[in-house]
């Protein structure tokens, strides 16, 4: 938790509807953090992203099943943290990933930054970004209870340690709905919402768990187009967002087999894609059981 | 306006307390457009971004400003749509900037996607981001009335018309304050808050306004480095947010003499650099006027 926030001192105003300034509060806030973070392949540097620091393990294998490189966790020998150079301090903000041999890196070694909130930067195009599907999100069947979902929203905010704090960060939380009460199997936070997803599938890789059926991902804002690749690329069946779809994300989601929730707000939502999967709530089949028993 | 929307239908649901499900409602939604934007510079291609269709020359431009090509009018030379390729159709998706004989364009021509969040892919190093200073807004003595500065949130939603269609979409609202009463002068909107900036940043470059002096960026959402680092190269000497800024953010404005506001809720801000340019409320000083004379 300590490098996921810093602290900042501020000057806090509040007006009141007079507009007479009430004494300025001379306070530190805490802050979410966000630095660079540089990922290199055998050594070679590939990408640098903004992101808010933790999990970056977990970032950089999630990163590299997004980029299309990898899909299974043997195909990743290592992960370590490197000082940027000869001589260098060792900042925690370089980190190394070992390929197994026969895994063919990508053609371009990128010296790009993606910013905090960029996770489809450096792909040549969007034809290019559609073909690289490793699994196949319509091949899962899975259904799941409209107030199932409904939930989610709330779980993750619950679970939110460091938005709690700062207000700052967005989250993305991964939950297992094939087997009784949703389960949290997974919550990742950051000042990206595509890292926040990418820290999340990199940790399911590394737990051996991709494709990832029978789960749905929440995600505390929008649902752009780049979401429902990551999504897509990780197999997840259903991705539910609590803020509003972009028009392609809506495309991609129906192309892919992802269904696309959007404005969850637990007492409404909306279906832009794969309404099939979305079940009548199970509490009122079990009410209307009892009901029509009555 | 028809270009930044669209309309997808949607199934709507509404869970009531019981858990019981209201009949779903068959739809159509308005939907805020998502499309990639190639951009090219005389005639090659530089850089693909995700936005939302619409002040297409203005993004352009503002892109050009923020990577520290241009930064005055009379480098743009010309601005056109055109077609992907021979005997392609016009989708209004490629724009190509001409620029003055004696701009020097950039070193090298990237075939990058940036995401429709994205604001500076592509960019070598933060350091080199850091260097590319057009404008110095520490130059600028503005100060303003924190009630002002309050106001603004309110003034950017009213003006929000995508927003209000769509609830999926970032805001950018620039004010000049400097001569009585906030006036906006651009509001622009987009699925991606680097691409509102741009958009506002091209369209005071086209009409000959930068450095930006005397004015407030009014974003919608949070404050992250890159939005600090495009308001530097403006000019502007005061942003502010919704919601919060990010560690880096707070830095590169402290480094830069811009002012950031974060936390803008109309009854209460923060302010996390420059306090020395958010002055006591104008109205309160006229009360305490009145009220010294009674």
């Amino acid at each position: 938790m300590a490098r996921m926030t810093q602290r900042r001192k501020i000057h806090r105003f509040r007006l009141d509807g007079s507009g007479t300034e009430l004494p300025v509060r001379f306070k530190e806030d805490v802050i979410a953090a966000e630095e660079p973070l540089e990922i290199r392949l055998g050594g070679r540097s590939f990408a640098v992203t903004m992101r808010t620091p933790g999990d970056d393990f977990d970032l950089v294998a999630g990163f590299l099943v997004s980029e299309g490189v990898i899909r299974d966790q043997s195909e990743l020998v290592s992960l370590r943290f490197c000082a940027g150079g000869p001589g260098e301090e060792q900042t925690f903000n370089v980190v190394d990933a070992q390929l197994r041999p026969d895994v063919r890196p990508p053609d371009t070694m990128r010296h790009v930054y993606t910013s905090s909130s960029c996770g489809i930067c450096g792909t040549e195009s969007i034809e290019a970004v559609r073909k690289t599907q490793h699994f196949d999100p319509s091949a899962d069947p899975l259904t799941v209870p409209v107030d199932v979902v409904a939930g989610l929203p709330d779980r993750l905010r619950e679970a939110q340690a460091v938005f709690e704090k700062t207000g700052g960060v967005h989250a993305a939380g991964l939950f297992r709905v094939d087997a009784g009460e949703p389960e949290l199997l997974c919550l990742r936070e950051d000042v990206g919402r595509h890292n926040a997803v990418d820290k999340v599938v990199g940790w399911a890789l590394r737990q051996g768990l991709l494709p990832l059926r029978g789960t749905v991902l929440q995600v505390s804002g929008r649902a752009s187009f780049e979401l429902v690749q990551k999504a897509a690329l990780a197999g997840i069946p259903v991705l539910s967002a609590v803020s509003a779809p972009s028009s392609l994300a809506i495309d991609l989601a129906t192309e892919t087999g992802v269904a696309l929730v959007g404005f969850n707000r637990g007492d409404t939502l909306n279906v832009y894609a794969g309404r099939n999967r979305l079940d009548r709530p199970a509490v009122t089949e079990a009410r209307l059981r009892v009901g029509a028993g009555q």
